[in-house]
Parts: structure tokens; C-alpha cells; sequence
């Protein structure tokens, strides 16, 4: 915890922005965060900071931050560490709020590193400076336009915030939710820890009103009480979830190389975020499903769920994975089977999954999805295959054009533009449906499309959401019902 | 077990197709198979069969069986289930020597489709015709240009053999194992198995050259001692790698309905996979990831893991998944560190998984990798991020383009053409690698690129694997080192 004001609007929400380090030069850290800023539009001012320049970009440059003439709110460092207790206390005197210190070569490495590490700290504190990092890769803030990472991965404003203790990792994971279309509303690499820790992004993130949904990638927690504290408390209002780097000996191993972090007693730790009500994941590609499904979709009131499929062996492998994660896959009343059966041929299977049995009818399955919904027996759909389809119909259409000489191509046009847009009205559809029942129905979508795994519809609250795999659907799905029964318990209806 | 010859060349090599229901009208099944073979360029004959067309897509078309004037080895039928024991006796009649029965409503439904199943199976064993299914969605036969699925992807010939007994999930399979480049040898969709079946699979496979991986999609095993005793046999010389559907409650009410079978008494059955050496999956996903690893890949001699990573973040969360999925990752000799270290800056790891800190280095990945597969306390290496870093470059190129007035284009265009050349010129020397030390070198590329899981070099029995997140690439791996330690067992050296 560090002892000045938690807020770090002026990191998260500056009006100016200064680059110390700044250049042109192709693939050095100041052009890389420099240009990304420039081309990711920040809406307030810039200020590259560079002695050899006069102007960067068409931007005036400044050989110091001193040199500056208006008031600049943030700074950017990626100049040596030899350099940064200078920069640091230019900052001090400027009256410059916060600082993200990209520079390596602190704390991470050796005795003389960490106690370099201690005097910038120093200097900060003494300045009211909030630092982020050091040894990190960056920050983004999507709703203020700031976009200061080397990773030129811009994503779409949202309410996702990912706060990473690894920037590589952390970057990779913003450059997959930009490709699979999760909004983001913040990331911070939060480098170091030397002075903000994870347990102060947490104080803020708790009361920033953008950011409904914690995302941690975490190695090292140096309070691991006041973190859990914390996390619990937040974790009431906005869902965290957490992968723990190091919890092995191997990773740990890593872990200290990596950050000169030790992890320790890690068991005993996560059973304490699961305590909290923190869904614990184990794999990078977990935060990713989790934000996309706990940022589109209702939570739901119980762990029974409907399952809808084109294939009966994708009903099969999805109720295993359901039983596996402790999810309910119920029988169905005699009154829902009938409902559904009016529209599907004799031999389905008469149950849940509802096998829909390959059938083309394209109001069968809304039909089947609304029909669970509607059933109090049911908190949840899963609706596998209808999305992607098309992909399908389009291969088949190809080899039709090449093979069939009779084929009228205009009537073949019109059914691949019929699969389009069922697809977009079925999306469409499903959204309204989970507004009506306040009920998630997660997709899955086994044909890999450019959209990505959310698929959201203007005006709207809750968003599609297909996944690649029946699994990971379930997975899903299984950390969202675990969340909701933590929420049920702590503000009971 | 059928007891005619168990030999299925016929069925997947056959010299001669006809089409039974062949037909022009877009999406019928008759249209999907047929269309699929013309476009799929069959080298043999083709007759369509259908009473009401004088020819189709240019063929002549007959309006029997009995009425094609050549042989004709494979028949394939999509007519209605009434229809169906009249076909089989004409086709038993004409020498037709297999069967691929894509039609439904046997013995998935009532008792009546039961018994009309043992009819059509009698009809079969007594004119010596080999019948796949009924109700499957056909078969493919890549090295004999063979397509006769609904589901028109046509994945490239390879080693991989896979039989599954659900239509819908093998043809989704198929489609991903040709987006991902992972060469088939054929798929068999086995439907009901109502004369062949899985076991009937194997024995085939197990002499068939061009098979050297098998890959299994059961729900139901009617003879699980001949399965498990076969298996076992197989699994000696081609690895077998098994999804088992109907594991829970919910799963086995599914298969039920599915494919009219009960699964019962899984985890026994399981286990006695396991013991046999069976590499058994609990998601389909499994099944593509240790396709394409198991067919691309040199075994491994034990189970410790160099990991080389380019981000100390990447380098933790592999370390610990390989640490939970018995991997050990070893510490590193000093001659190794020093070795490697001459390429890096003082702050690097200095330990196992190498971090590179973002080196821009092109030779230090290769370096690294090597330095480690030439070390007998290493047996696999995982390399992280190398593969798909063009894309990052890119971002960043474009960014640069967008807002420096001054750069130079060509320039700019140069390094773009550096990162791929030299991207190809990678798995080229990791597949050199692998040739020379025969020890699997793992990748995951956390881009998505449209090129794969598997990036094959011409002439190399060796192919480079990029998984898209450790945790896939780390699960694959384990597979492995435990079929390696079985074939160990089997084949002491």
C-alpha cells in the first residue's frame, strides 16, 4: 500500500501526456509508445521529450521535461535507469502526477538494482508521484484514448480492466481480446510493483466506474493479507479473476528470475481467493473466456443448463463436460419435450441436449433456446453450432459452382446471403432473449470466423458470446455460476 | 467383429463409386456427397444412380445399380431407410464389394429400425459387402482422393487416421485438422457400426502404411474385451489417442438418444485404456492438438523440459504447467548458462525457461534451442512467441507508416519482409533441429495466423508445431512423453 492517495485518475485519465525518450527511431522503446500514442489518437496533448530533437511526428519536442511549457499530467520514461532519478525529480518539480517507468533494470536484478529502485520510490513519494512499474511494457486506457504500450493492439472501449505483473504475458492478452472483440476498459503492466501494487489497482478499479470486471496475472503479492482483504471486498461488486503465476517449483523458479518475486504457500493462497469468491483460473487462455462471458452476459441464478445442438455427439461431449464441472444437466417436462418435438422430426432425442437433429428449419432453434429459457428448471442454455454454419454452406456452395454446370448462380448467391443473415438475426435474437429472461445462453461456434468470440449488437446491454469449443463454453459458464452464488451469498434476494 | 474379411481396402480404395440418391438439389444429401466427390476429383469412376436424371454434373446417371454396365467397388447410398433393402441385394448382386449407408432411421430410433438394422445386415453378410454405417456422414480417403462427406473440407494427405462414431463432431474435426494443416490419412464416420465396427477399424488400420496415428471418437463399445485387446496390440506400433463420450450421467442419456447405445461402467473401461497405453482425451479439441503433435514430431526419451521464451511472463505459466502435468524443467549446467548468456544482456534468467528478454537477436532463439536439445538432461524443448511476432511487427509498422512524416517506406517495407522471411527460415532450422537430435521441439505462436497448428517443410519427415497458448502445447507434450514411456515398455532398447 503506498501512502499517497490511491486515486490514479491522473495515470488512467490524463489531459497531457510526455514522452521522455521519445524518437523516431524504428523499434526503440520511446518510438514504439511514442508512436502508438500518436497513432492511437490521444485526445489531449503531447509532449515528446528528446534533447537530439526539435520536432517528433510534427510535434514540437523538448530536450527536458522542465522545458515544457504547459502543465503535463503524465509522464512516460523509457530512458536508462541511470537517467531516471533525474528525469524523476524534473517530473517532482513540474508538478507532473504520475509517472509509468518502462526502464528495466531495477529491482529485478540485482543488490544495486533494487536499491536504485528504493531511491526513485524516494523521490516519488516525496513529490506525490504515482509510478507505475518500473520494468514494464506499458498502460492503456481505452475511454481517455490513451494507448501506451509497445503493443500496437488497440481494443475496443469497455469494461474489462487487466492489471499484469508481466508485461509480455499482459500484452499478448490485450492483443487477443482486441481479436476476439472483449472491451477493455483499462490495462495496466504493473511492472515491478515499486510503488503501486496490485492491492492499490484494486482500490481504484473498485471505484472507477468504467471498469466492471477485474483481470489480475499476478507472481508476486508482497501483502498478501491486505490483497486478500481487498480482493474480497471488490470481488463483492465487480467479479476478479486471478491467474497466479509461480505456483509450482519450476515456476517459481521462473517467477524469481522474472521479477525477483519468491511465491510461496501458493495453495494455501488461492484457497483463500477461492474463499473470497475469486474465480482462480490456471490458464493464460481462461482470462480470456471468462472476460468475454462475464462482460456479455446475465449472471445466472442456479447451475442447471439447457443444452441445444445440430449433432448429437457434440450433445454428448458438452453434458460430460458439464457433469465433469458440476454443472445440472436436467430432464426435460413432458410440456417442453412436446413444445420443441412439434417442430423436429420423430426420431429426436426427446430430451436435453435437444438434438435438433441437423434440421434447416431456421426458427427451430430460437424456438428450442426460447423453451428452455422460459422453463424455471433451467439457469443457463448452451447453443452449439447454429453460428458458423455458414462457413459450411459456403464450402458446399463452392464445389456446387465448380462441378454443377446447370446451377443457377444467382439462386446460389441468395443462399449464401440467406446463411449471412440468419446468422446476424440469430445473434440478434439470442440477445434479446437473455434481456427478456435475464438468463445467459453461452454459443459455440466450431468454425473460426474474423469476429471474434463476442459478437455485440448496438444499444445493447448483454452481448453474443461463441466460444471455439464446447469446453471452454463449460468452463466458462462453470466460473460464472461459481460467481454467482458467491454474489446470491453475499447480497441474498 | 464381422465375420467377413476384415480388409477394408475396398471401402477406402476403391476403384469405382457410385452415388445411390445422386442428385442436383442444392443441400439434399445426395447433392452434398455427390457434389463432394466430383469437386473433390475422384480418380476412379463415378456413376451417379437415380431414376429420374439422364445424367448429372456431366456423368451419365443410371437409374439402378443393377444398370451400371462396369464394376463398381463402393456404393454409397442416401435413399430413404424403406428403400435401402432393396439397394443392398441389387448391389450384393453386381459385386459391389462396400457399402457406405449414410441413411438414418435404423437401429438409432425404435424397434422396428432395429430389426429392419439386422435385416440389411443380414442381407450384407451374405453377399460378402462390407457396409459403414448406417446413419454416418460418410467416410474420406485422402491418399485415394476419396471425399464422400456432407461437410465439403478437404483436408491434405497424411498419416492420421480418424474414426468416430459421431458424424457431426468427426466432420467438424476434419474441417479444423484442414484449417490447422494436419494431414489425414482417412475418417470413417462409423455410425450405427451395425456390421463394422470399431474394432474392425483398427485391425484395418493396423496394417494400413499409410495410417501411422489413430484417433477415436466412441460413445458406444458393443465388444469392449475385443476393443481393449485390440487396442492394446495397436497401440504398440501407431499410437491411439481416444475421446470416450457418455463419461457422466448427462453425457449417457445423450449417447442413448444419440446413437442408441449405454455407455456404463466409463471409468473402468477408461482406466483399462489408460493401462493399454491408450492416450485417452477428455475434450475434442485434445484429439486435433496430439494429432498434430503425434504426427509431426520425434518421440521423446523422458520427460524433461527446456522452455525458451521471449517474455519472463510466458515463461512462468509454462514452467508451472509443465510442473502440474509431470514435466520436469530442469535446472540448467553452468556450461549451458554461460553459453547462452554470451548472446544476452547480464539480466537474463540464467536459468530453465531461458528468457530471452525481448532479444531482437534473430540467432539467439535458434542458439538457445539448440544449446538445449544438445544437452542429454534435456529430452523436449517449448519455444515461446518467436512464431507469429511478425504480426506485432506489423502493427507496429503500420502505426509508424500512419504517423512518422518521415519515414521511409522502402525501409519500413524491409523489415516487414525481414520478420517473415526470417519467420520461415525458423521452422526450417527447428525442423533441421529436430532431424539432428531427434527431440520434439514444441512451439506456441500466440498470433493467429491462417496457416495452422502444423507448418510442414518440404521433404522433412519432421514438421514445426505452433500451439496458440502454452497450456496446449504443454498437455500435448505429456501425451507424448507418456506414450513414449509405453512404446518404451513395449520395446525396450
Amino acid at each position: 500500500m503506498v501512502d499517497i492517495p490511491s486515486d490514479l485518475e491522473c495515470v488512467f485519465h490524463p489531459r497531457s501526456v510526455a514522452v521522455v525518450g521519445a524518437s523516431s527511431s524504428f523499434g526503440k522503446w520511446g518510438q514504439m509508445i511514442f508512436s502508438n500514442l500518436v497513432a492511437g489518437k490521444f485526445p489531449g496533448r503531447i509532449f515528446p521529450v528528446n534533447p537530439k530533437e526539435s520536432s517528433l511526428y510534427g510535434l514540437k519536442a523538448y530536450p527536458r521535461v522542465q522545458d515544457i511549457p504547459e502543465a503535463v499530467d503524465l509522464v512516460v520514461v523509457t530512458t536508462p535507469a541511470a537517467t531516471v532519478p533525474a528525469v524523476l525529480s524534473a517530473c517532482g518539480e513540474k508538478g507532473v502526477k504520475g509517472v509509468v517507468l518502462i526502464t528495466s533494470g531495477f529491482g529485478e536484478t540485482d543488490a544495486a538494482g533494487k536499491q536504485m529502485e528504493k531511491e526513485i520510490v524516494a523521490i516519488c513519494r516525496g513529490k506525490q508521484i504515482r509510478l507505475v512499474g518500473p520494468n514494464t511494457m506499458g498502460i492503456l486506457s481505452t475511454h481517455a484514448g490513451l494507448f501506451a504500450t509497445g503493443t500496437h493492439s488497440r481494443p475496443r472501449a469497455g469494461d474489462v480492466a487487466f492489471v499484469s505483473q508481466s508485461g509480455n504475458l499482459g500484452n499478448q492478452l490485450i492483443h487477443w481480446a482486441k481479436n476476439q472483440n472483449i472491451g477493455i476498459s483499462l490495462f495496466a503492466g504493473s511492472g515491478n510493483e515499486a510503488m503501486i501494487s496490485c492491492v492499490d489497482y484494486l482500490y481504484y478499479l473498485e471505484r472507477d466506474p468504467r471498469s466492471r470486471l477485474i483481470v489480475l496475472y499476478l507472481e508476486n503479492i508482497a501483502d498478501g493479507r491486505a490483497f486478500l482483504e481487498t480482493a474480497a471486498r471488490v470481488n463483492r461488486t465487480k467479479p476478479i479473476i486471478l491467474l497466479k503465476g509461480g505456483r509450482t517449483e519450476a515456476g517459481m523458479r521462473a517467477a524469481a528470475s522474472h521479477t525477483g518475486s519468491m511465491g510461496g504457500r501458493d495453495a494455501i493462497f488461492r484457497a483463500a481467493c477461492r474463499q473470497a469468491g475469486v474465480a482462480v483460473v490456471n490458464e493464460p487462455m481462461e482470462l480470456l473466456d471468462l472476460s468475454a462471458g462475464f462482460s456479455s452476459l446475465p449472471l445466472p441464478k442456479g447451475n442447471r443448463v439447457g443444452i441445444v445442438t445440430l449433432g448429437g455427439g457434440w450433445g454428448v461431449v458438452t453434458a460430460d463436460a458439464c457433469n465433469e464441472r458440476g454443472l445440472k444437466v436436467p430432464r426435460l417436462p413432458d410440456a417442453i419435450v412436446t413444445e420443441i418435438g412439434r417442430l423436429l422430426p420423430d426420431f429426436w432425442s426427446r430430451g436435453n441436449p435437444v438434438d435438433l437433429v441437423g434440421t434447416r428449419d431456421l426458427e427451430v432453434p430460437l424456438v428450442a433456446v426460447e423453451a428452455l429459457l422460459k422453463w424455471d428448471g433451467i439457469d443457463a442454455v448452451i447453443s452449439l453450432g447454429i453460428v458458423g454454419r455458414v462457413e459450411m454452406v459456403r464450402l458446399l456452395l463452392q464445389s456446387t459452382r465448380e462441378v454443377d454446370p446447370q446451377a443457377q448462380p444467382g439462386l446460389l448467391d441468395e443462399f449464401e446471403e440467406m446463411a449471412e443473415a440468419y446468422e446476424v438475426q440469430y445473434i440478434q435474437r439470442i440477445v434479446e432473449l437473455m434481456e427478456r429472461y435475464r438468463k445467459p445462453v453461452l454459443g459455440v461456434s466450431f468454425v473460426r470466423t474474423d469476429k471474434g468470440l463476442v459478437r455485440s449488437i448496438p444499444g445493447k446491454i448483454y452481448s453474443g458470446v461463441f466460444y471455439p469449443s464446447p469446453e471452454r463454453a463449460v468452463c466458462t459458464l462453470a466460473s460464472i455460476v461459481a460467481y454467482a452464488r458467491f454474489h446470491e451469498r453475499s447480497y441474498p434476494s
